[in-house]
């Protein structure tokens, strides 16, 4: 039984569910963002056709999905940032302005942003990400919350608000929408 | 002051903040999904290069934004659906398939959906999509509610669940993520 579960190249002979990761959405053309993908979502992953992942948590990244990436030769950004807690611990914005380094190049697309629940961290990259496409705080901080739910944090708002570094992105590979 | 308003043309000497519509999301590569757009919304829908708009309310749609889509070529899809009330109005079947035909044809993408809200029959529409793509329920609605925030309907969420008609779609013209 487990060697038919660990075997992805197993075709079913239905096409099977699409289990897209918690929080899933696309954020831009060539990105997309969520939480923790496992192993379900693999499948949903695979169909993206993801060229790279930004994965912005501290922790070493699991066995299951860096067997993934590596079979579909994604390549992965791990940026390892510690969530805002209030009310000492703040995300350092040189991560978040390497971060958008890395996704602001098309040769990297398309490219799937995640932490932990696709909230917080990620949350911030995203409107940080806005920021630099020149939207407005009010759509910016209604999208932040539509993914934090009840779990909205003032010093994520304020990360994002506050976050107005140059980002030295190469011009010759930005995204067109940029 | 009026003549200043009305002209779209009139270039600001910075770049001007850009406001998404009400609930703007992308929902996959070419497809956007919000609420009503306004006047102020024009610039940032200018730079998505839309091609066509797929409008679900049965009202005419507003002078504004009929200007903009003639200034910009953007053809206009208008389906009259009256939004799903209990216990009496149902959204019919029929135009949500008639809609999904003209969605998932690419030579109309970059194409937004929306109706006022963006709320309930743009997430009715959404949905069943996503039914289309194989999606779990679970993330079918965890994405339905996402937008339909506090005002979540449960004949929305059975329309969908419900849903299964045949789309006639063109298969020579579907998007690649089908």
């Amino acid at each position: 039984m487990s060697d038919i579960e660990d075997n992805d190249d197993l075709e079913p002979k239905e096409e099977p569910l699409l289990i897209p990761p918690l929080n899933f959405s696309m954020v831009s053309r060539g990105v997309y963002r969520s939480g923790y993908p496992n192993k379900k979502n693999h499948p949903f992953l695979k169909k993206l056709g993801l060229k790279s992942i930004l994965y912005l948590c501290p922790e070493e990244y699991s066995e299951s999905n860096t067997n993934f990436i590596r079979k579909h030769n994604i390549n992965l950004f791990h940026y390892r940032i510690v969530g805002n807690k209030e009310p000492f611990v703040d995300i350092p914005d040189e991560y978040i302005r390497d971060a958008l380094v890395d996704l602001l190049d098309v040769r990297n697309h398309p490219i799937l942003i995640h932490c932990n629940k696709g909230k917080h961290r990620t949350g911030c990259l995203v409107g940080s990400l806005r920021k630099l496409q020149k939207w407005s705080y009010t759509y910016i901080f209604d999208e932040y919350r539509r993914f934090a739910g009840s779990k909205v944090r003032v010093l994520d708002q304020q990360f994002i608000e506050l976050f107005n570094l140059e980002v030295p992105y190469n011009k010759k590979y930005k995204p067109d929408w940029l």
